[in-house]
């Protein structure tokens, strides 16, 4: 199934919870510590107790990365477990010069098999393409992000009056030529995404920042409702694999995802 | 021995090329694929080919990722290879919200050991700053880089007349507490260097794009020669690695670095 496909179906549902599963050892129930693999069998619970109402998982790299290639396995063996129906996020942030970002996307998308890879657009389109032309994955290039930083460059304006992260959204639209592009937009600047959803043209957006930044998921949600901007996925990491250390943990997490997604359905019929 | 010390200490004897160990299995010499781990033999004879006059060594994590766990373990063998008086520069382009970072900056740092790292700098100062805490190390932030897509957003114009990656250039210069910042600039881009170079005020920086991506060795080496700016990396990969595919490559490639130190050495005497 195309990754678009996978989103299309879960949101359909009214699914737009994004599980972010960036496993930190040291936050993870103690029980699991005595696994040989104990990332992999929080993943693993997390992912039982998730699959049948998350709209997708994000998995950022520098988690896995920082155990170098134990990590790597714990990560591929993770993506394994992620049904098929639910789209997968390698948040990796890459983006390089061609031949680098082909290697990149081999290794994301071939090696990994991720459905989609969040990209930094700094180097231009000659660093996005290789990504932009595997049709069947889909882009989700970072436009305004949820950390203070995003002040000191993304929100630069330019000489024709438009922001940084404003111009960037309009040429990856515009270089969209295989409909598998879509933004990252941070669910903590809810008043610049009141101010620029139109410009996302309906692509699909992923907003981190809810839960442990601070971002609001009702105001998030009933922005994109009440644009019938149908197409968007609120990541959620800390704030839910973490809100339990019991050895229970697992319902409690089913738990507070039937929450997100009952915020969510209630919004839905509001707007 | 702190990154900056090796980088000057090599700078001092007239060495400014970083080997850049992008290594392709599709391209190392044919003899290399009866050993259990070519990507790291081949490495290894590089390393031994080059250590006593290369001033770096410069490691893109792409070529390895696309192989990975496999890819990390040829990768971690690789540098520890590296004589620990030769500077080790991890080009993984990384750049995330703060604790990702951290996340990020342990693993190549730390997992890896690497001596230097370089970033993205789109999301801001404070994705950057868990890798200037570590004030042994180096970090060179992409500023004007080599491929064309630099065109696309790096050189957009800002309301202040400036451009996008000299604004960069001078808010790094300006976090740079701890003297470990540098830059990345692309060689291809002489017109753009000359008339930038004292911006970088000092600071070391890193320069991709001859050989392969067809910088010139000759006009980077007088730009920064005439500025009496001695902290300055020129990388190459390809032109330099693959420049012999027989069984005995190691001496063709020992003989290329001399030739490139030699052109160095004589437009050092002559500005």
């Amino acid at each position: 199934m195309k990754a678009k496909e996978k989103l299309i179906k879960r949101s359909a549902k009214g699914y737009h919870i994004c599980v972010g599963l960036d496993t930190d050892i040291n936050k993870i129930p103690k029980h699991l510590l005595t696994y040989a693999d104990p990332v992999f069998e929080f993943n693993k619970r997390i992912i039982e107790a998730t699959s049948s109402s998350a709209a997708a998982y994000k998995i950022n790299f520098a988690f896995y990365e920082t155990y170098g290639s134990k990590g790597f396995d714990s990560l591929k063996k993770t993506i394994e477990l992620i049904p098929a129906d639910v789209l997968t996020i390698g948040d990796a942030k890459r983006g390089d010069i061609g031949n680098t970002s082909q290697m990149y996307a081999s290794s994301v998308f071939e090696h990994f098999g991720f459905d989609a890879i969040t990209l930094h657009p700094y180097m231009g389109k000659d660093s996005l393409q290789p990504f932009m032309d595997y049709d069947d994955k889909l882009n989700f290039v970072l436009a305004l992000t949820s950390n203070q930083g995003a002040y000191d460059f993304e929100k630069q304006k330019l000489e024709d009056g438009t922001m940084l992260f404003q111009k960037i959204i309009s040429k990856v639209v515009e270089w969209n030529e295989k409909g598998n592009c879509g933004f990252v937009f941070g669910a903590t600047k809810i008043e610049e995404l009141k101010e620029n959803i139109s410009l996302f043209r309906g692509l699909p957006v992923l907003l981190p920042g809810v839960g442990a930044q601070g971002g609001s998921l009702e105001d998030t949600v009933r922005i994109f409702e009440s644009n019938n901007h149908t197409s968007y996925l609120i990541n959620i990491s800390r704030a839910l694999i973490y809100c339990n250390s019991s050895e229970k943990f697992e319902d409690s997490v089913t738990a507070a995802l039937d929450d997100y997604n009952k915020i969510i359905c209630e919004i839905k019929k509001s707007v």
